[in-house]
């Protein structure tokens, strides 16, 4: 039995100080139930996605589904840190093919600039260890993905001109997204003269504090037939999932996140996939820092280990390229509103799949793509492909 | 494909100032690997719920799973508030019956006597709703469920003897109880003689604050007899959840909670449940008041709405009455570690299922038993039903 998704909706991401996080989610989810053309009753179970480490709310999923309408639907909150999207999409998933449910929605949501108590300082801006780096040494995100730049860059001479493309593509993108946090786009020029965060991460390779929303309704094939919406159904063929130390010190290496690859393994092998760049059409990669992306594409086997820079300096993700990566503006521009994230991505590449991207389209082949969602530093790893 | 437990595990509860947040994970899930007689690279998926309010870490479950060897098989964390731990049995569950692993352990663990920061003491305590109810009136727990209280008192005469009886009991039971976090018997005279923390609850109508971790290693049917675990196995024969609203102005009334009458509704059709005193030999029931055990007699259909008070002083939720209920000291006197409890529950019936629960055990007719989980205050409830 196949589960398919049947409906997707996406919050403006931004700063949204206009809305509370449940007038937020909702945003999502009525765009989803429109877009799918059921009605809320249909829908059996709500599983909400939310890291909420800012949020006032102590049991966020209750507040969120009953503004939404599934009070009685909502006995479960998921995190996996900034994967938490995809472990959302996945619990719905696996939901439907256990015959518990046959209409799941996941909502992912975030709000990141609404709490600023201690805790949003404390541990808002870190990964890692608490015991052996946070406490220790006061390593945060920038920190973290500066030391997988330099370990890049010393090993394999990617440069920081390869590190700001990734940005200047992203922002182009992003900039025909009316869903995105930053619709402008940038030069190369500005990107490599703005100020360091952490050598050698500038300000623009880096995503920036998002608030937002993401919502997916997910089927099981009889209900998709029952429903009448075959036609519309993007089918979700391949899940992967791995997690890795929380100790960066006992990482073998920086240059790649083996979380990735050990779930894009696994979600190939599920999604029949020997050759991504040749199957896939599309790609959302999770690049909350440009090094990201370029550890991304060689992580999940669209280049050679170490060909990252020139992957992107020969436009192989871009329009017209090998496979067009973060169509929609990525986390860079788009935004990263970590619940939101997963879901927003599994959105992007449904419309995608569906040819309604717009001036973003890409040319469908194969008519499959993938998602890649990672949680700190590749503490969790999320990749799904999806199929019509 | 049925689902079942092949190995429990469970920490001894109490104030645990021995042990890191990781440390006690590891006991319950030594404990289960140990029972389950299998090796841990058996073990393909591990969830972890963990409420967390109380916790330094970030991303709780990467350090918990990296601790417990599952590096790069934990990719999920789960919440449902103190109904966290069934959230964890459920994923595990769903896991195994969409055919992405096989063999899942799922971890329930809280340290809650760790942290004192402003979270803790500000959300640590409450449920309900931010806006409307804590950011007003700072209702907590005790506040909540003493509504509950006072108004099954005034509708159906339900008595503070009646209440402390079930304190009474769940102690008698736990002192027999070696992880039990008050393995000590109270008189009738002491509990009624306590002071009140919120009239009508007096101190030993609450559950106290308790670090504690439980796990439950869950197979495929096919993999258990792989496994040549068939004689050990409880299966998971029934599954129920419900949600309700996070505003507790808007509950119809006070004597008893939707979530449970909902989430038992749908495990019993889904297990063949007719009745449950007759077809049901034991029961883990949400005690972290007094009255919640008596409210649960009631919505799990036990007895009829407003005899809650009369079953706990007939003994009919007493060993040798109609249904033992919370044989292993409950919430109450077990204690109630907020992401361990499910698991925990689910540990005491499988114990009691396999004929191993010494002392304690109950005389067994249908080997069939319930767990039944809150979170908050009805926000989130879950039913399981085993079997072997």
């Amino acid at each position: 039995m196949r589960v398919g998704i049947i409906g997707v909706g996406c919050s403006k991401f931004g700063v949204r100080d206009d809305v509370t996080l449940q007038e937020l989610a909702f945003e999502a989810v009525k765009e989803a139930i429109e877009d799918a053309g059921i009605s809320k009753e249909d829908i059996e179970m709500s599983v909400v996605g939310t890291a909420g480490t800012r949020s006032y709310e102590l049991m966020p999923a209750v507040p969120i589904n009953e503004y939404c309408g599934f009070t009685g639907k909502g006995p479960i909150r998921v995190e996996a840190a900034c994967a938490t999207g995809s472990a959302a999409v996945y619990t719905a998933y696996s939901t439907i093919k256990s015959g518990i449910a046959d209409v799941v929605i996941a909502i992912g949501v975030e709000k990141m600039n609404e709490v600023d108590t201690p805790t949003s300082l404390a541990v808002g801006g870190r990964s890692g260890s608490y015991l052996w780096e946070f406490h220790q040494y006061g390593t945060t995100f920038p920190g973290y993905y500066a030391m997988h730049a330099s370990a890049h860059m010393a090993r394999y001479g990617t440069t920081e001109k390869q590190l700001a493309m990734v940005a200047v593509k992203n922002h182009r993108n992003a900039a025909k997204n009316p869903k995105a946090q930053f619709q402008k786009e940038i030069t190369l020029e500005k990107a490599l003269s703005s100020r360091y965060v952490a050598y050698p991460l500038r300000l623009f390779d880096c995503s920036a504090i998002t608030d937002g929303s993401a919502a997916a309704i997910l089927a099981s094939e009889e209900k998709i037939k029952e429903l009448g919406l075959k036609d519309q159904a993007v089918w979700i063929e391949g899940i992967g999932y791995s997690s890795d130390t929380a100790n960066l010190s006992k990482r073998i290496d920086y240059v790649g996140l083996k979380a990735t690859v050990e779930a894009s393994r696994m979600a190939y092998k599920m999604a029949k996939i020997d050759d991504p760049v040749k199957q896939l059409d599309v790609a959302a990669l999770h690049d909350c820092f440009t090094i990201a992306e370029i550890m991304a594409y060689e992580d999940l086997g669209f280049c050679k280990k170490g060909e990252g820079g020139k992957f992107i300096e020969n436009g192989d993700s871009d329009f017209g390229g090998k496979i067009p990566v973060n169509t929609f503006g990525g986390l860079k521009a788009k935004g990263h509103p970590l619940g939101a994230t997963g879901v927003g991505m599994v959105y992007e590449i449904v419309k995608q799949l569906r040819g309604e991207a717009g001036e973003l389209q890409v040319d469908l082949k194969n008519y499959k793509g993938l998602t890649h969602n990672i949680g700190g530093t590749g503490h969790f790893g999320w990749v799904f492909i999806l199929g019509v």
